[in-house]
């Protein structure tokens, strides 16, 4: 199949900031796309060759779609996954598949997948109802403190919750959902795989994620990590184990706990382009978009170490702000060393809303870091 | 003015392949862009969040244009002056101005302008038409060998030609032209020059071009040259000496001759991102087109240095193959190290005409440039 003519066309289910930045890889191979999304303001919505507006987890709305295209992909979890394994029956390719997707989209059999593999990670049980939760601490059966994880639907920090007593159960979704030991860790890790179809296998460099305690969502993003080689090998073997147990096609971002004895335990994954890799666009050979095109498209996989240090600073929401939104002073961190903004496109802010993020890159990571710190101090999305 | 709302508008004049790159980065800051050019199946087509349709060179719809957008930019220097000087007399900002452009549009009135600047350039004549050539040959005024170029529309190696007898002049346009002393030189070196409207300015490091024989194109850019320091430093001092005698806004692109006795001659200059900048892309801290932007949208300049060596190729339609473009064997470049092809996104391939380029980058510029020869010999720009 000849990927660089009119005649293929790669479909993208979902039309926000991940599918935004892989089209600007379709465009560098002027490779077809269509993009499907529920919203006709998606950042998608110009750059792909087709715009289709539906609900990706209406069967209909990602079945009919997928049967215009040669190639189907996601930059979204949250998708029709019966649509995708009818598609598969027909013969489409779809990448991530069906299976991964399902085991993935529940927390429940995503925990469950990696006892049954063999692959480390946090004890944990399975509640059909929160209100079993609460029978469970009642009986003895569950101790505080506890990680409360939503089964399904849980985005950018929603669905997580550190519960250190019974009234943490409150306002919480009543469904199905897990309760995992809280694990005290030295350090959030990511590893991202790509894989191709003709088993080719390749492992980005191992980061460091640092969290905003309040919203639970990555504030930096440091490659390479600042760990021993030893941690590294052992958090890139579990990754590339991981990816193996899935036998997935793309990307898989494996995030990770390194524990206070240097364990190293799998917190979720995510089979696409991830935040904790958006670093690569301007630190590696090979940006993670560029890979995961290389990946689900059978060619060859490019390079995946660094041409010099890379973090990464989200840009969300303040706090107080909703509206039309505005990005104080972003000329003034464009005046910083080595600082590239990237401005995803959305026209509201709200507290913790993903709007952004910014790049810092230098050949020693220390100094990164120190920029990227006062990019987080200058910076500040507001509204009008 | 706050760029990044969308309440601003850059107007981009043309809607090719330096346009598409540029889009790229008005995406990443989300800057709103309205794209004019003649082709319904121009590049810029899609990426851009207004596509026009219209004559570049037409007063009118480059005026009523430029009238809706708050900057206006080009991508290719062959639009209508008359109308960016009425906009300018609106009021508008115009980067390049139309005087810069006027000046650059003509190349004896380029060449006039290094003269009256005391720039170094080749001696030359000037003509109003071709048959003036031929009578200053016959009475001895100008003597063989020479270069021919023509004063307007030179693109891609036309309007140039080495004349080294009376019947190398058959078969070229007949207007004004010009008739420059052959300089034998070492190397072809070009320096990009960004300024913005504040003043700071800042120069991309030398490169050095490789030109194909016959089709008078440049097939390597070498970056940064294999030069000495003092030789490198004197180009930059020239390039940086034109700019400012330009005065110009936004990217100048030098283009110079290191002569035998290491002199620099100005060849000529382009007033937008260039080819000899691709690179930048993958090799610099910040690309040349981040560049344009931040100029033209009077933000701080980013860092011009290199992270790793880059060497740029240029796929031009294979000789002897025209009609829907193929790709023969670009699966393979993607094999070879540190390689990334750009694809225009052009239907139709004709021998020479620029298509694409491949980006290959390294910590070591020979093996750069040794896997750069590798991609050229293998991948072929054919037809169907």
């Amino acid at each position: 199949m000849n990927y660089f003519s009119s005649n293929f066309k790669l479909g993208i289910l979902g039309g926000g900031q991940l599918g935004k930045m892989l089209l600007n890889d379709t465009r560098k191979f002027d490779i077809y796309t269509c993009v499907l999304d529920g919203s006709n303001e998606a950042p998608c919505k110009i750059a792909s060759n087709e715009f289709h507006l539906g609900d990706l987890m209406d069967f209909d709305a990602v079945y009919n779609f997928g049967k215009q295209v040669d190639v189907l992909t996601i930059e979204i979890e949250n998708v029709n996954v019966d649509a995708l394994e009818a598609l598969e029956k027909d013969g489409k390719k779809v990448y991530p598949s069906s299976k991964t997707l399902r085991t993935i989209q529940n927390k429940a059999t995503q925990k469950l997948f990696y006892v049954d593999h063999n692959l480390p990670t946090a004890p944990f049980s399975r509640f059909a109802y929160l209100s079993e939760i609460e029978d469970a601490i009642n009986n003895g059966g569950l101790q505080f403190p506890f990680v409360w994880k939503a089964a399904q639907f849980g985005y950018d920090g929603n669905g997580v919750k550190v519960v250190r007593q019974i009234s943490d159960l409150e306002n919480l979704p009543k469904g199905e959902c897990i309760a995992e030991t809280l694990v005290p860790f030295k350090n959030e890790l990511a590893v991202i795989v790509a894989r191709n179809p003709s088993g080719e296998t390749k492992t980005f460099p191992v980061v460091e994620m640092e969290f905003h305690p309040e919203a639970n969502q990555v504030e930096y993003v440091i490659c390479p990590a600042r760990i021993s080689d030893d941690v590294a090998n052992k958090a890139r073997e579990i990754a590339l184990k991981t990816s193996k147990a899935f036998n997935h096609v793309g990307l898989l971002a494996v995030e990770m706990f390194q524990t206070q004895n240097d364990d190293i335990l799998i917190n979720e994954v995510a089979p696409r382009p991830h935040n904790s890799g958006h670093q690569t666009i301007e630190a590696s050979y090979t940006s993670q978009f560029e890979q995961h095109l290389r990946a689900i498209l059978d060619l060859p996989l490019g390079r995946t170490d660094s041409k010099v240090g890379g973090v990464m600073v989200n840009l969300v929401g303040a706090e107080g702000f909703s509206g039309n939104v505005v990005y104080e002073n972003i000329a003034s961190i464009m005046n910083l060393y080595g600082v590239t903004p990237h401005i995803y496109g959305k026209k509201q802010t709200r507290p913790f809303r993903k709007m952004g993020h910014v790049t810092i890159v230098n050949e020693d990571l220390n100094e990164a870091r120190r920029v990227a710190e006062e990019v987080k101090k200058t910076i500040r999305v507001i509204s009008e």
